[in-house]
């Protein structure tokens, strides 16, 4: 392997210029990122020592371009712009940013990113998609270059779901993450910017807590998985695809948005409604709660708000309901 | 007050024959439920005490009238045929059903209750919309027909939403809640029917671990109100309106399902990914929540689940965003 180390810091490119992106490890995260970076009309490059990797690959962006088309193509997207090398060195000197997605494995990524860090030029940024580890303990063993390793956590499917949480660990530098929120948000991607490396960042911290509930109450004997899944897509689910839980909450507390919820209902949150304690309300968590939501609104009232929910709800309800009819689905 | 308790019990009309309902409280949601009924091809019988009550109520209609239209009316349904009494025995006289929408205030529910039973019908089905209260607590003072009050607790707003939890208190009889469940159900509401009186219920249970997990996070600065709705509206919350989290998680297992992902990812329940600690995932509840699943895809395999979720998410990403660029939302 060719060591990077003396070689000169080439510039690296603006985030929105982009277009010849690495995808290392091709399973259903992998995959479905080399369909993103397709659709946005990219160059991908793409390697998995996997066994069939290349077949699989190639017969998983077949099977969904047709779905990248009805989300919309970039001008030039393609999925002959895929290309799928026979080794990570062939990859490494031949994309503009990596995207990495190789199974969860602490000590297996570590090995990886001290070997990976050694052959890439030192411009090109890299980004994990774990969904379990930090960066700073991945990054430990690269010896050249650890400022540009990232943590870009998406969603499943990562061609459909927006949200991506980027994080970077105690060695990443600030303008990596920044580089790496700037190209994410360059190509669709609706991205949280975490400062600090919480366990199970945002999304998977929210889903986890409703999870755990669920088991316990699955455990209890306290109701069925049909009826929890029916509260959920029938219930809370159709609300939060339209606006977050604290935007709804925010039209839940009437005219008085957040701040007249959280006064009114701090007492709520003693109740024994789920297993989990509730923090303290302290002024300054309901003042943070209440502007968070005021900056979400745009200056909308809370009546435009609810307009505008009821109008989407109505939508997705109809869209849905016609797609089930359509396709004889009864739940 | 006129006793009832000598009087003949008439016999109940079936569920879904019901064609007369009366909805007592006509706030945010008893107004919601009015207009649910209207849109449902009922004669509605309205009553509230508080001030302006029927202008708004009125107002309300008239307002949200539009809406139901779109979501499509039953024959006959109109607005017309809502009629606003002034006294709680004109409402139990007229009516073959009562949605009781007052505010949450145990004693005060008590009270009206045991005044409620005293003068309504017996075969009237009397049913609470709170979030707050289980039923053997609120049916504590009813000295003649305890056995006809149950809890129908909607979600906001109960005229888009179809999710409905049903349960009866210690003196409720099985006839009562099953004949509300049927009665939901001829209306199109989705039912979960608990044979326990569980705080929270389950709907609530579940957002309130989310809501609290959130508030956490906020309070100690791990991430803003705002990535944690953008987590949510373009992230798992869009999932959420197209299948319950279970059966999210089932797709998430691969060709395995829910078997592999618990057999899997059994180790991550221990991970602090949320303040809330997870059940012991023994194999009676393994089997719970696979079976839970399986009982849910009527049969069709995790790729037609998978097409079905992708198929479904584009419907909602790209109708939201048409409305989004329609109203000039950059949110």
């Amino acid at each position: 392997m060719e060591n990077q180390q003396n070689k000169a810091l080439k510039e690296r490119p603006a985030p929105s210029q982009v277009s010849r992106a690495g995808v290392l490890g091709t399973g259903t995260i992998g995959g479905a990122w080399a369909l993103h970076f397709l659709r946005m009309g990219m160059d991908v490059v793409a390697y998995d020592p996997g066994p069939n990797a290349k077949q699989n690959l190639l017969a998983m962006v077949e099977a969904i371009w047709p779905t990248m088309k009805e989300l919309g193509l970039r001008e030039g997207a393609s999925p002959r712009r895929l290309s799928f090398v026979s080794s990570l060195a062939e990859l490494v000197e031949n994309v503009q940013v990596i995207q990495e997605n190789t199974p969860e494995n602490l000590m297996a990524k570590r090995k990886l990113f001290a070997g990976l860090d050694t052959i890439t030029p030192a411009e090109v940024v890299i980004i994990s998609s774990t969904s379990g580890f930090v960066m700073t303990d991945m990054q430990v063993d690269c010896q050249y270059h650890p400022e540009r390793f990232v943590v870009g956590h998406p969603f499943n499917p990562p061609y459909l779901i927006p949200f991506c949480e980027v994080v970077g660990g105690k060695q990443t530098i600030p303008a990596v993450v920044d580089w790496t929120v700037a190209f994410y948000e360059s190509i669709e991607k609706q991205v949280a910017k975490m400062d600090k490396e919480l366990p199970g960042f945002i999304g998977n911290r929210l889903q986890e807590a409703l999870w755990r509930e669920a088991l316990h109450m699955v455990a209890n004997n306290e109701c069925s998985v049909e009826d929890i899944d029916k509260s959920i897509a029938y219930g809370m689910g159709l609300r939060w695809a339209i606006m977050g839980h604290c935007l709804t909450y925010h039209l839940g507390g009437g005219q008085g948005g957040m701040a007249h919820l959280l006064d009114h209902f701090a007492p709520a949150l003693k109740e024994p409604w789920t297993r989990l304690e509730a923090p303290e309300l302290t002024p300054e968590l309901r003042n943070a709660m209440v502007q968070g939501c005021l900056n979400q609104t745009e200056g909308r009232s809370i009546d435009e708000l609810v307009k505008e929910r009821d109008d989407c709800l109505i939508r997705i309800i109809n869209s849905l309901k016609e797609y089930k009819t359509l396709h004889g689905i009864k739940r």
